[in-house]
């Protein structure tokens, strides 16, 4: 077992010849040995973030394995790159959890800022590919977090197949997100099998993790769309400051934060009760791709941006007065008439007090991809929202402001995909083995 | 004085009512005083990271006045946001000057931490758009350079005309560049009448700069393209660990740094005989967007990427023996016949002594652009390369590399422009003064 758990001089896995696995498979069965061992040797090593809650140590590394995934409650990071999958059609219930498994094996192992297998760029073979592309190779881990989630699809497909035999476990909260007025979703931006939210405070360890999981699936499941967040646009933790989004405000203020334990268990956490028993400890992802239009945004008068999102520009402050963690008041009257918060103010249509008290635990990034034609900037927020029944929290709220929303000029939801995430893989587990039990 | 120099009171400009000219325009005249208060203010606070190296202070400036432009020389910072513009055709050169005395204002105060105009989000009136959009507003500079070019298209346009009386001008080191083999270029990435290359260690610190030159210019000049890069691939001083590319091998290990002056002298800065007098203290860039084909290069085996580069994964050594920074020997013979670094590796066609002693000052970024429709990750190398003299330094590498390269099978030029970035710009002045004198 010594010589697994460092991992590096073990015999090729290539070399068992087991029939029908690629050689891929076949490290990631050997691998789920590995991941067991990675943990003795992680937990000594590792600083628990969660409780340091900021995101500066470089070499710092979250645990991969525990009752939850990391990358929900975890400090956000600053960096992201968000992908899903699509399962080859030839792939069987057997071949998907040895995915699983595989991912799990170098999930936990990149998270602790180790190469995604044995045989990294510095060693191995000269005559087989590397089992790890390099190039964060001289870079600590940045706090990696890798977090896995399963689409509607998985459960059955769109014409009704129920691939790997699990249509009857399909949770009744992951329901198909419905359309919301003002959607100009894009169809290549829709959806997924699978879904990985990576993320670092380095991006080239967020891309590297990616791109070794693809590298990984090769054969078994392909990348579907993907997207780079360069900023992130929440805090979720008090101990982390508040940052901007590209409509250059506050993002987050309100966030769910980790510390309010009863909020989290209330509004993140999958329980027992909730219908589905294996997604106990899960949580349900929306990640929505939504162009800003800050062209238009940029021109417009301070006090209308400041109408419009119902805060001040500088500070934070609702309009209602205070400072960034003032409780907004929405009947405040204002000198001129009217309330000061506007009824159609961002703030006050996504205030839990307008939505039933549903809240989200937002983990956000800003990105920009290029420009278009006219000179604009591709730019905007790839949302990304945790929740424990999106029936109840995103899908509400989010038709709530789809329809008055001041800020829906200046935006357009291009992207879009909900996800089961389920609780955090066990020692020498795979991530999602309760579904498959 | 005082108030210009502090910013934050001055009389709005557009109440100043002068005919023909956007606020955004009367706004730079006043702040060509506004640029040269700030060099005093910047230099008493600026660290100078020339001598530090490194780019690890977020709270560190660079001065933006001087005798070069910064972002050159420059340690390169960690992320990228660059940018090429085309200037609307009814520009005159009273308005073209006017342009980039208000993009001087504008990236003086930005590179020192400041807002890019008077009025951030945080002040002004509520009645006009702030001068600053915002999203960089609690952020520290990251080391924020903002370098600009000159595309030949500025000089004169394709169809021949000389629209800014500069014609004549036209650097003889300014050539378009040829068409080389293997190249894929795409239309909407080649090219621009200016560019503008925004490097920070914080990539929303460089986009925010990008986004509000763009404000600035609007209805003047707008983005051709750009391109954002999360991880620079070079290192520019000796005081710098060497980045890995997307191939996974440390890259620019034998770039010029700037600690050696006279290969800088001698290869980077345009000088007073070069035939431009104009240019003396400027340099020449090149931008490829080169798409590396990772998913067929991760399948390929360790000793074939190495034989590929001619330098081992690891270390980063030449395949000749030594370490990262030995010299390599393209002479030593391998036991098993030929050299032991291969006469089409990377290194070796790349080599100062195959290109009769050019050299190049590398400065790219990795990048990722989501995925294409076959779930690749549209990956790669953004290459920028300053130079004295395209025709002795970039031409004939690139002519050498496009040719015979092993490494071509993995790479695709998709875009390209070739820009002569003139010297830093007086503390009173504007960047490319010289070229209107």
């Amino acid at each position: 077992m010594t010589s697994e758990t460092t991992g590096e001089n073990v015999p090729a896995a290539e070399e068992t010849g087991r029939p029908g696995l690629s050689r891929r498979g076949l490290l990631g069965l050997a691998g789920a040995a590995v991941g067991a061992g990675v943990v003795g040797v992680g937990a000594g090593i590792a600083v628990d973030r969660t409780l340091l809650g900021a995101s500066t140590d470089a070499s710092a590394t979250y645990p991969f394995y525990g009752e939850h995934q990391a990358g929900i409650t975890t400090p956000a990071q600053d960096r992201l790159h968000f992908a899903t999958f699509d399962i080859a059609g030839d792939l069987d219930r057997a071949a998907l959890i040895e995915l699983l498994q595989d991912w799990t094996t170098a999930a936990a192992r990149m998270t602790q800022g180790r190469p995604a297998g044995k045989y990294g760029p510095a060693s191995g073979p000269m005559d087989a590919p590397p089992d790890d592309t390099g190039e964060a190779l001289d870079l600590p881990a940045g706090g990696l977090t890798l977090t896995f989630g399963f689409g509607p699809t998985l459960f059955e497909t769109e014409d009704g197949r129920d691939r790997f035999g699990i249509a009857s476990r399909r949770p009744a909260a992951l329901v198909d997100l419905p359309h919301f007025p003002g959607d100009a979703l894009q169809d290549a931006l829709v959806g997924g099998d699978l879904c990985v939210q990576a993320c670092s405070d380095d991006p080239q360890v967020a891309v590297h993790a990616i791109r070794n999981l693809s590298r990984i699936a090769f054969g078994r499941a392909s990348i579907r769309w993907s997207q780079l967040g360069f900023g992130r646009t929440s805090s979720t933790s008090k101990s982390q400051t508040t940052p901007r989004n590209l409509f250059g405000f506050k993002d987050g203020t309100a966030n769910i934060k980790s510390e309010d334990t009863t909020v989290v268990d209330d509004q993140v956490w999958a329980a027992s009760d909730d219908g589905a028993e294996w997604m106990r400890g899960g949580s349900y992802l929306v990640a929505r791709k939504i162009r800003m239009v800050i062209e238009t945004w940029d021109r417009q008068q301070l006090g209308e941006q400041e109408r419009i999102i119902g805060r001040d520009k500088g500070e934070g402050a609702p309009l209602s007065g205070g400072t960034e963690f003032s409780e907004p008041n929405f009947l405040a009257v204002s000198p001129t008439g009217g309330t000061k918060i506007d009824p159609d103010s961002h703030v006050r249509l996504a205030h839990p007090s307008t939505n039933g008290g549903a809240q989200l635990l937002r983990r956000g990034y800003n990105f920009v991809d290029g420009n278009d034609e006219l000179g604009r900037l591709n730019a905007g927020l790839f949302f990304i929202a945790f929740q424990r029944d999106p029936r109840k929290q995103f899908i509400p709220i989010q038709t709530q402001l789809a329809k008055n929303d001041a800020m829906n000029e200046y935006l357009k939801h291009v992207g879009s995909g909900v996800f089961a995430v389920p609780g955090g893989a066990a020692s020498g587990s795979y991530v999602g083995a309760s579904l498959f039990a």
